[in-house]
């Protein structure tokens, strides 16, 4: 199998960059999908599902978020395995977006459960860098061991991202910093694309520092999260990618996955306008 | 009911600061245990309950470790859930070391698995502060309408956590900010005990930060890793305690859990004897 940098190469040359996050509410989901099923977590699946036929021909990666499916604790979550087994069933390279960070073997426990074909079996897995090398390194090992990948927070997309992230840390900002860990432990694993395994979130709402991270990461995959509903433009994330057209995935998830009311029956009409319309602004 | 800063009090002034991390590992179990259980889930469930029976006398406290339930999937995590209902139960007061962190709505989710009655049901919960105040204010606000409390990731425990924490961001080292941070959100909820609901992960393998950290913030609870099985000793963990003896609970995770070779028969007593021996270390 292709080392998972090169599958993500190949899920954006084959439909573009556009990453469709699954951050499934009850509130939010179709009155009537909701009403037919046993429970919310079964509801969640059979959204997720039905959204997965609905974006297939426009977005070729898919991030369920991991905390709206725990809110629904093991009865949810294990709704979350299914439905990133199905996905990856259907072709689309996954990304749990769990942003787990821990030491030495606990990492390792953590990125088993997200790698293994047992447990989540995810493509690539967030994670926070915040303990230090030892935490993260032990998800690059199994990363790397199972053909999958990371995204590691560089510079996220939230208004109060900043209050750490910016600080000025022996002259440059902390994001600077754990940036230039990231390009250390991706150097070993770039891959035919010439991007490696271990990638950056970096939001789509700082297109000044996107483009600086670019330039001082060349080789590094980009998560870009913060695009459509959070306020980032196309515009904003063009900095994000390469001159060959790879180097970004731009993840939006209300946006795509939610641009109806719950008593719309016409909701899946408008999940693929909405899915196709980001495709093309994302070209 | 009292808020957590105040039964995390009563806690330690019964039975003394010591804090049991359940770190399951399916080659550390007794073997007998192991080939009775039904799965590798349920035999975390009967050690977990097992190790209460054992530790009620030495420990208020309990902190199950996340990771090594996710590690089995949805399967663990419904044991894990159960060993924490049980936990409460049975008056310990429950940290879920889960490491949590994120933004906005999708912190909320994490929130509302942490602290409600009909998912974990934790006292309190671990997070991560790198995303910003905007990621932990979320945390916050549940975790005092819960009545429960957090644990924010100031200085940890491993070896290599001084990567980012110890970089010097403008003129003090990123964990003083973080620990800033802490204070301040911390302030608004101090109870009777005069410590507050949003304590600081601070390691016992830096007892220089720790006591410079206790000085800084002397209404905050701190949880200490790193005593014991990773090398932090007793005398290193004096400087967390405030004069009234209060202001930290030490974790001991391996050390009390696991001090048997997994075919050792008599590994109940051997259970009973470490924690009383860390709780005699620890007065």
């Amino acid at each position: 199998m292709p080392t998972f940098p090169d599958r993500l190469a190949d899920a954006v040359r084959r439909r573009g960059p556009l990453c469709v996050g699954l951050d499934p509410r009850a509130e939010s989901l179709p009155a009537a999908l909701l009403a037919s099923a046993e429970s919310v977590p079964a509801a969640f699946e059979a959204f997720a599902l039905k959204v997965f036929d609905l974006i297939e021909p426009y977005a070729g990666v898919v991030k369920p978020q991991a905390a709206f499916f725990e809110q629904y604790g093991a009865a949810g979550l294990a709704a979350m395995g299914r439905v990133l087994h199905a996905a990856r069933e259907r072709g689309f390279v996954t990304i749990l977006d769990a942003k787990r960070g821990d030491i030495a073997s606990t990492a390792a426990a953590y990125a088993e459960a997200a790698f293994s074909p047992a447990v989540w079996h995810a493509d690539a897995l967030t994670v926070n860098p915040y303990l230090g090398a030892d935490a993260v390194e032990p998800f690059v090992s199994a990363a790397v061991a199972a053909g999958g990948g990371l995204f590691v927070l560089v510079r996220t997309s939230n208004p109060g991202g900043g209050l750490f992230q910016n600080l000025q840390c022996d002259g440059r900002p902390l994001y600077r910093a754990v940036g230039d860990a990231v390009a250390s432990w991706n150097a070993p694993t770039v891959g035919e694309c010439g991007l490696g395994a271990v990638g950056a979130v970096v939001g789509a709402t700082h297109p000044r520092e996107l483009a600086e991270l670019r330039a001082a990461l060349p080789d590094v995959w980009f998560l870009v999260p913060g695009y459509g509903a959070q306020g980032g433009t196309a515009a904003d994330v063009r900095a994000a990618f390469r001159p060959d057209g790879l180097g970004a995935v731009v993840n939006s998830s209300r946006g795509v996955t939610f641009p109806f009311h719950p008593s719309d029956v016409q909701w899946e009409a408008k999940v693929v306008a909405a899915a196709r319309a980001a495709r093309a602004e994302l070209r």
